[in-house]
């Protein structure tokens, strides 16, 4: 008998294509959404650069192409607690993939309302699927999305491991006192925060109920499409380039097919980890084929195949667009210049050879930016959250689409 | 001109007589409460051992006896996030003193309800009180209640530290890198989840927002009146004796009052930190006379005045009262026997010399527990919530109330 997976939040950008990946593998898929990111897009004015399908269209046109059913429930996890329970209760399921947490960092920094809510649905919406696995005594395996960020980007230049970190206490007598701890986090926004908090009630729940529980530390995601969604213009990702939701690459790219130079705040020498979206349905896929033994501890995996430096992203940009660059003062109360060295030996260990970033896997992306152009809204590029003391200065150029691929 | 002071919680046990102290001493007190713990007191059927009055009879009789105002405005602050804001839009309080927590750990794991609820009421209500106070700009001083409780029951004999603690990580090359980390949490229960989560909040807004916060990790407070809560029966503080609320002594002295043996889970050797209800409310007008400087850090301090084992308190008042001894299986996860050192430099430094738990002190709460048992239900005083693969064997024995004081 197929197993059965729940994917919470499973029509966003990284569900969506996760769902179809793992429904391809002969999991029986359930989707779980309320549609948040897509409300979310409707209030920002921001929508997908592509043209994203409903969810009904979505899910027909996959059983037309692939033959699978893959079922979807309109649900809030964050506020309908007993729903959940029952739908729990009725599916069973061997694992649940968690991406229905609010995970733009510029949104959650927006204003006062914004931050309760993605405190309120991030917490509560985790808090409430952990408890009615226990309450319902389920053995499901419970994988969730969090972030390599939640570290910040201040490191000694050690290599961040996998969760638990080795340290020593010095006793007054000077003896040695060696524990393991979780790596301290230091959060720069209220979404890091919440995944942040999210460890603790996954170490929590690990120890006191036993529960499998696996947390995904994942890079920034570039890249649209995968093997699934590519099948059918209707099955298409959506793609962010807005302030708020839109990456880093993202940002670059659209500013080069719309004529503007490519935005660096800072001196750009901020590193970051990043993986592609191929990647990341291949690694969820992974971690449910090998769930963690039950025990006291999380597992935690550092879902990351490469880092850069934001300057020599929009490099690689710049060359293959021949776009510009211009620097900017930085939004973001953070190191200008950091090093990064991530351990990334869990997911080496299953077998994972990432897809890295390089010129020509870049162009499936710069492909994407340039068909769809005509549908962007420039204004919505600029980040408008405020990190304290700081505003951003960049103003939006409306200027006509001008490169090309070379 | 008087500072004010906004205690949220001000009707509860700590919050209560925190209010009076606070307005006794010349600070313009106004309490926020929804009157969620007697709402719970109701639901539990585990009335006060005291007979309280209702806010407005204490108010009226405060101002009678005292000539002080205190105002009381009724507000969820985990759901009312907007009216909160207005509140402290109009009161620009100098502090605000937060006890508006959730704060029982058996409550908290009766079951999926009240685990949601404590998730729900504790983080939410606490980041809205920190997300209205940037939002508004203000300067306020916010002092939260957090517990020792956080850090677990199974140290490596080291004293802890307040807050943070010196590690050093060793790099590959043996290379030594010292770090000041929060010190990490063990929670035990759901509500020691939330105040270790509370941390990671307070850690955030002090950093992102420059925030001045004050955490009191406090340990059990023993006790009940206090020099204000004493002046007018209309002014008498809660006891509060049930399974889920109770403390380990206010449940030995119930149980010496009514005749039944002192019953003591597992062997008893597990040693926890205590403080005096009315070094509670000094310490925190210690903290409100000396906030923090605004800083990288929450300032966090180790509210204590001494420690004890579990048998030792139960011999104690087994001695004062002629009681029996019990042992029954102990239905928490928790080592069976710890030792515990707790620095508390700071409230020393600021001229703290606590009430110590000494017979003659302990006399005045065996005075409210014999005076009021004719009150009592003792079939609320066993603790009915389970951890996992445990369950409470004790059962009430009622029988009637036969010690006197020797």
């Amino acid at each position: 008998m197929s197993k059965t997976v729940l994917v919470l939040g499973g029509d966003g950008f990284c569900g969506w294509p996760t769902s179809l990946h793992l429904s391809a593998l002969g999991y029986e898929v359930v989707i779980v959404d309320n549609f948040a990111r897509r409300h979310i897009a409707e209030e920002l004015g921001a929508p997908s650069l592509t043209p994203i399908s409903s969810i009904d269209e979505r899910l027909n046109t996959w059983k037309e192409v692939s033959g699978h059913d893959i079922d979807i429930v309109e649900l809030d996890i964050a506020r309908d607690r007993c729903e959940l329970r029952r739908l729990l209760a009725s599916v069973r399921p061997d694992a649940i993939v968690h991406f229905a947490e609010q995970r733009a960092a510029p949104y959650s920094m927006r204003d006062a309302a914004r931050r309760a809510y993605t405190v309120d649905n991030n917490i509560n919406g985790t808090h409430n699927v952990l408890s009615a696995i226990v309450e319902l005594g389920l053995d499901t395996h419970f994988v969730h999305l969090g972030t390599m960020g939640v570290y910040g980007y201040e490191g000694d230049g050690l290599e961040i491991p996998e969760g638990y970190l080795d340290v020593v206490v010095e006793g007054p007598d000077g003896a040695r006192h060696p524990r393991s701890i979780l790596y301290p986090t230091k959060p720069g926004s209220i979404y890091h925060l919440t995944k942040s908090m999210d460890q603790l009630m996954f170490q929590f729940y690990a120890r006191n109920d036993r529960m499998k529980i696996t947390d995904l530390h994942q890079g920034i995601v570039w890249g649209t499409q995968t093997e699934q969604t590519r099948l059918d213009p209707a099955l298409i990702n959506r793609f962010d380039y807005d302030g708020d939701y839109g990456t880093v690459l993202n940002r670059f790219l659209m500013q080069a097919a719309a004529g503007h130079p490519l935005t660096v705040h800072g001196t750009g020498g901020q590193t970051r980890a990043f993986i592609n979206i191929q990647d990341t349905v291949r690694c969820v896929a992974l971690a449910i084929e090998n769930p963690p033994a039950a025990g006291d501890q999380v597992r935690i995996i550092n879902q990351v195949a490469e880092t850069h430096r934001v300057r020599d992203l929009a490099e690689l940009v710049a060359e293959l667009t021949g776009a510009d660059i211009e620097y900017l003062d930085n939004p973001r109360s953070e190191a200008a210049e950091n090093d990064l060295a991530v351990s990334s030996k869990t997911l080496k260990g299953l077998g994972l050879e990432p897809i890295l970033l390089r010129d020509e896997l870049l162009t499936e992306t710069v492909d994407i930016a340039l068909r769809f152009i005509e549908r962007a809204n420039l204004d919505t590029i600029p980040a408008t959250a405020l990190w304290p003391g700081r505003r951003e200065t960049e103003t939006p150029q409306l200027e006509a689409p001008r490169f090309a691929l070379r």
